[in-house]
Order: C-alpha cells, then structure tokens, then sequence
C-alpha cells in the first residue's frame, strides 16, 4: 500500500484540522485535497462523500482521545480516578488544540454534532454512538463508584455520568466563544464529580 | 414604515428557523429571501452582511429567552429559585423547538457558537456577551444563595454559575446528537444545582 494509504491518512488528518480551524460546512474539496497534497480524484478513490470522509475523522479523533485517557491513567481500578482521567484527557486534548490553533477551537465531537445533526443522518448516528460508548464507560465506573461508598448517597450514576459528559461538551464550547482558556475545562469537570464525592472520598481526592 | 418594518423581522425569523433546521453556513441567501418572501434587495436594505443578520438573529433569540424566564418566575427575591427559572426556561424553549421540529434541535446560541466561533469574530464576541450577561445573572443569584446559606461549604459561586451554563450547552448537545427528549435538558441543570444545594435547603425544594 504505502503512498495509497499515507494519501488517504494525509485526507483525514488535513479534514480534521481544517473542520476544527473552520468548520464542516466552510471547507470545500478543493481546499481540502491542496491541504492533503492529493488530487481531487484521489479523494473519491478512498471517500465516497463528504460524510463518509467525516465518520473517518470522528473515528481518527476517537482513536486520539482513547489514547490520552489510557495515558490519563485511572490509578488501578479506582473508579473515582477512572473519572476524573476523562477529565485529564480532555484538558490534555484542548490544550493541544489550544496550542496548535492560539485558542481553544471546540471539541471535534461537539462541533460536529452541532453543525451536522441537523444536516447528516449517517454522521449524526455515528457520533451519537461514539458518545453513547463513553456514556456507558463514565457509568459503568459511576456505578462502582457508588458501590464502594465514594459517591453521596442519592447519586445515580447514569444520571451523573450523563452530566459529566454534559459539562465537557458545555465547558469546552463556552471556552471555545468566550475564547477562555483550555485549563478551565478540566476545571469544571473535576468541580461537578466533586460535587458528587462524600467528604471522606473528597478528602483523600484533595 | 408598517410594511417595511415587517420585511426585517419576516427575514430575522425566517433566519432564525434555517439555522436551526440546519446550519448558518448551509442557509443562502436566496433560500432565506423566498423563505422571508422579499427580494434579495430588501436583504440589503435591512443588513450589512449576514454577520450583521446574525447578531439581529442572536438579538431575537435572547430577547424570547428573557421572556421565558420571566415567565418562569423567581418566587420573590429567592436565589436558588431564580437560579431554578434559568433549568426551566431552558426547558420550555427546547420543548417549544422540540414540538416544531420534531425533536431537539440544539440551542441557537451554543449551534452558532459551535459553528461561527471559528469564522466570524464580530459574531462571536456578540455570543461570548450573551452568554457572559447570563454569567452575570447566575453568579449574582449563587452568591446570594451562598450567602443566605442554601450552598454546600465550599461552593464557588462563580464556578457554579459557569457550571450551571455549561450544563445546560452540553446536555441541550447530547439531546440533540443522541435524538433524546428535551425534557431530560431541564432535569440534568436542576440535578446540578441540586448536587450544591445543603441537605436543609434540599428537602425544601423537594
């Protein structure tokens, strides 16, 4: 493969900037494939539209974001900390965005999903099924949270899971218009779980 | 001026409707004229630009938010109740765009943001003082709350007031990716606030 598969990696990667940069609707073929230094052929030899090539870029920046939260690094199995690695992972993700483009550009995810959902059903159902898999993990851990005592009693744990995912999406968007900076994302992630933890469990966070 | 007046509010929501249907950068002009029923002339007789429909657009969009949470009404001078208004007006816009459109189409302030933070500088800085007049409000009223002692020890109000805006962004996101009922919106902000709430003024607001 070797020339093959760089130009079809070249694509996903310049897409992905360029959508972060601008947004879905702004980038146009033309730009794309000058940025991915391919012909515009090329392009439909791996792509069979527009929204094909988009479920490839929310599935490279999935990849991207699996790998920060394993390099996150939940402390054994603590499910507190697996939590907050989400929120590490995601300061560490728009901190590098914030360093490439001089300012936080939104989440990929959540750009999408505001410009697309209306527009894309295939890229809408894609995304929605990216952020469901981390719907399931935030609660899987929320709920072994709250068996082992760290959460106050009364929490659910889909329920608190569902917010945790909320307040990422709504920190890094209001750090993205307010032109804020990436630091308070991460901040605001770890002050919602906190808000969630029994005092003995807040303690030993500390 | 009867008619003429009429001519731009016709085009400032017929605006409004497209870009929640779709996107901004996917409504053209042409689409917008016959969707208002003017002429393309009209269109610059009213706006510079479609940044400067934009900010008559968010403008619209604010002003019916401030009705509806004045009609969601603060019971007397309380703060945790007014800070309860902002959950329920929320809840009330995105149940009113859920029944036009057939389901959650996304906040018109955040979907702009999300799409035009990016490109339009004027734009934006008019969204980032949008959202910061509703930071405004909510910090004043949590800072009430933490006085009159309704706040758990410990609660920032400022960063409660962020997090109660970021919230209602994020899980109006997940509701519309995740095709989800506008009613879980309204419930994910009243959960957070309540997470912050002390034990005493908890049992109150049952």
């Amino acid at each position: 493969m070797g020339r093959t598969s760089d130009a079809r990696e070249r694509i996903i990667r310049a897409a992905a900037r360029l959508f972060l940069a601008g947004s879905y609707q702004a980038v146009g073929l033309g730009e794309l494939c000058a940025a991915a230094d391919v012909r515009k052929g090329s392009f439909y030899h791996f792509f069979a539209s527009k929204a094909d090539l988009t479920i490839a870029v929310i599935d490279h920046h999935a990849a991207a974001f699996d790998a920060q939260l394993a390099a996150a690094g939940a402390i054994g199995d603590d499910p507190v900390s697996e939590l907050m690695s989400f929120a590490v992972a995601i300061g560490r993700v728009q901190a590098g965005f914030e360093g490439r483009f001089g300012h936080v550009v939104g989440c990929p995810f959540g750009n999408l999903a505001a410009e697309l959902s209306t527009a894309d059903d295939t890229a809408r159902e894609h995304l929605a099924g990216v952020f469901e898999s981390w719907q399931r993990r935030l609660a899987a851990a929320a709920r072994r949270a709250a068996e082992n005592g760290s959460l106050r009693p009364g929490t659910d744990p889909e329920a608190l899971a569902r917010a945790l995912l909320g307040q990422m999406q709504g920190a890094i968007l209001l750090a993205k218009v307010c032109r804020s900076p990436a630091t308070d994302i991460e901040a605001s992630v770890t002050d919602l779980l906190r808000a969630h933890l029994t005092s003995d469990r807040l303690a030993d966070a500390r």
